[in-house]
């Protein structure tokens, strides 16, 4: 989840200013407005230690009206706290309609280091997290906004950060090595915990956003375009209750393009013939065996293929049914839903297809259309796609818990690559079927498909379900890529 | 919460056959206006076993256009189901848009039997449920109507059925005693379990409704008019989504005058003088030293007074607190809500005055006006009291989690001897200042205050935070009622 928060981002102070004060302005605006339509805003800036979370604060303080702000920071509980039911604190602290309140700890904090710290279970844990988010939803049924900012730094930098600042507090080296060493041994259950607290509550009424905070500059603008952009999504809605249409939003100052996790991917990478041929030959067999082995333990796997069109999904598929035992397998290829499954809910026909024991069910195309091909071309809505990530999450669970394991590919092609493999597709008589004009209508809306991939891997690449990033602009190297992450994924869960 | 279920609501077959035919009729139409408009249904069909939950699934079936009805029992589970995650089963038998799905077993069986034979632990079983109101929230949004309906038998008639049933299945006389004794030593874990699955999801979006089930003419009844309700109310708003007010719906035919909860009270009850002082002495020292022993350990109590205009919660709060240290406890009389109050969320206000460890806060009416006098009102939409009765739960458990002793009481005046005391306050000149034209305009509303705090009785009397019916007629023994269970519940919980 934390990786589209390792790609380094960042603004240089001249972007920064010029794009500053149009932020602040529309800020403001925003603010003022808010406080007209009586939307009680809260603002939760969480995240890792040391990402810089106190100057967000700041910053947005600077930026706002500071006398409709109020900056709560949840530290020591007084006594008056202490001595009541926990959420007491949180409830006196509450904006009232029309007030801003930016929360610097927040309700996820406690129950995240007491899991941490083992003072609660995975099940004491899951239970905060499912009253959070029956609070926020509360909140928001009530017409709050609630901003869920997560400011993320990569572990190396965290380190070199954490330490410069204990010596800047005075720490002696020794005692600097000491703390580094704790947090260090700490961190792989903080970023565990970090991300179910997201994943748990990342709800279609309000979702979390996860900032890269290696930058300042861009981790600040990067908050204040988002508090922009929600409190104006919000806005229109009020304000255009009772009329038709809410009006068209205009996008809040971006700093220019930014790396993502797809662009992190390395295309480069290729595979001669004979490599290839050797490697497949290889983790075929490897296959063949494991896909027995699973079958007689009585375990079950379900694949995931997604990507762009002409990224080579099918190929992959086939080198993988391939070396299998045509009894334990089930290739589903999912296209436009039929009647009957337009008639349930989107999960529903995913669900029918779910492999036996002992079984296996390959999906080219999945569940993720909801996220995709529905958000981008406005099939679902976009309450509806929002909602889609903590469906998906709870779905994926679900089939984890029962013991499947889930192996998910993103296989990632090159606009110019994909131009290509089209041609070469209206060129050949024989391949000429697999290409449609709404492959061309797609292609040509490639930016709104790379963000909604970029969110997809951001919201649903989980400790039990992650990604697996697959460069394919080289089809030999996609295909062992493929096979041999599956070979990996099914041989650690034999153990 | 089963308790408005044991009052002995029945149906005479005359009257049945006279309203039969009006809900056949109106259930037909509204089920084609369901498959029109394309809704999905689905009825869950659970409660007490004995209660005649396969009767009322015969006769839905018997009302309905069976063509679009169908009906699912979950009984053992198939190996198809076995092998795959647990909840494939019930999206397999998932409703398509348009039709009814009538669940016999539900997924609420086998959590609330695991958790009856422990083979779940508290933890477990709240997951479990919290998964259920996630995917009933879920089948909501996507358009869905869920209609959960609890048949409840009280103990001793479904004793007397089983018993009947098991030696019409040719049971011999010891192995009905046995099974007897049996079903007799799970009936409390069953009752509390089951109290639990219904609070964790009585949400608004999709309440549970308990249905009295000794007899079978209203059983079914009652079933077909809350099915036909809900259904007509959905199809209204559905039908008007583009429009703008939804039409007036006309009430499903109603059996006659039932008995409800509150008819139950025995108003008869009374106190004299002699008595009163003797007892009220009594009690009165129990509970001053209570109070200290309650300090001393940093426990600490919140108490509800609830009731009738004129009911004489007041006097009977005075009568408390007279017994006890001022610096003790604080006496919260809640009116009309403060600008302040008035920009937050209603539960805020009460929050604010929780007590510390050690101390104790009575509550002169409270958080129950949002479901009470905010319902009748209209100061709260249909959709804010509904859901408000699981944000009430869910806030109540919280205190009783954090240790808090709660004691909720509903003073129960009759019409007869309000109108005497509004008079008595009219013409006694240092009392004219307790009534107002207000009090007189709730008097005419009765009926809708009734039907509030029948249903709040059902939804919010808890096992952690049970109500207790006070019969107010007479003052002297509502007083002495009062402040004797009062004292009892301290002294249960000090152990």
């Amino acid at each position: 989840m934390f990786e589209v928060a390792e790609v380094g981002r960042s603004v240089d102070d001249d972007t920064f200013e010029a794009l500053e004060e149009d932020l602040r302005t529309r800020l403001l605006d925003a603010q003022f407005r808010a406080r007209d339509a009586r939307v009680p805003v809260i603002v939760i800036v969480a995240g890792t230690e040391g990402a810089g979370r106190g100057r967000v604060v700041d910053r947005l303080t600077e930026w706002l009206d500071t006398r409709g702000v109020d900056v709560r920071a949840f530290w020591d509980e007084t006594d008056e706290e202490r001595n009541r039911p926990r959420w007491w604190r949180f409830w006196r602290a509450l904006p009232p309609r029309g007030s801003v309140a930016v929360f610097f700890g927040s309700w996820y904090t406690r129950p995240v280091l007491d899991r941490v710290a083992e003072r609660l279970d995975a099940a004491g844990f899951d239970a905060a997290l499912r009253r959070i988010e029956f609070v926020e939803r509360m909140l928001v049924e009530d017409g709050a906004l609630v901003v869920k900012l997560w400011f993320h730094l990569a572990t190396t930098l965290q380190r070199n950060r954490l330490k410069a600042d204990l010596k800047a507090r005075g720490y002696k080296r020794k005692a600097v090595e000491k703390r580094l060493d704790e947090v260090e041994e700490a961190l792989p259950r903080l970023r565990s915990a970090g991300e179910r607290a997201i994943r748990l509550t990342d709800s279609g009424h309000s979702p979390w956003h996860v900032i890269e905070a290696s930058d300042g500059n861009y981790r600040d603008l990067r908050a204040g375009q988002i508090l922009l952009e929600l409190l104006e999504r919000r806005l229109a809605e009020t304000e255009s209750r009772v009329g038709s249409e809410p009006p068209e939003l205009v996008r809040p100052p971006m700093p220019g393009p930014q790396p993502t996790l797809l662009e992190h991917i390395d295309l480069r990478q290729s595979l001669d013939r004979d490599g290839y041929r050797e490697r497949l030959r290889k983790a075929q067999d490897r296959l063949y065996r494991l896909a027995w082995a699973f079958h007689r333990k009585q375990r079950h796997v379900v694949g995931v293929f997604e990507g762009w069109d002409a990224a080579g999904k099918g190929g992959a598929i086939r080198r993988l049914t391939r070396a299998m035992d045509a009894r334990l397998y089930r290739t589903i290829s999912v296209r436009a839903p039929t009647d009957e499954e337009l008639a349930h809910h989107y999960l529903w026909r995913f669900w029918r297809h779910l492999p036996m024991r002992g079984y296996m069910v390959l999906y080219d195309r999945s569940w993720y259309g909801r996220v995709l091909v529905e958000r981008v071309e406005g099939f679902a809505s976009r309450h509806e796609w929002q909602r889609a990530y903590l469906e998906i999450n709870d779905f994926e669970e679900q089939l984890v818990d029962h013991g499947t394991v889930l192996v998910k590919f993103w296989l990632h092609v090159s606009p110019e690559e994909q131009l290509e493999r089209f041609r070469s597709r209206e060129a050949t008589p024989w391949k000429m079927y697999k290409i449609t004009d709404e492959d061309w209508r797609n292609r040509e809306q490639r930016p709104a498909y790379e963000e909604a991939v970029n969110e997809m891997l951001a919201r649903t690449s989980t400790e039990f379900a992650p990604w697996t990033l697959v460069a394919a602009d080289d089809k030999r190297h996609a295909r062992v890529q493929v096979i041999e992450t599956f070979c990996d994924r099914l041989e650690e869960s034999l153990g």
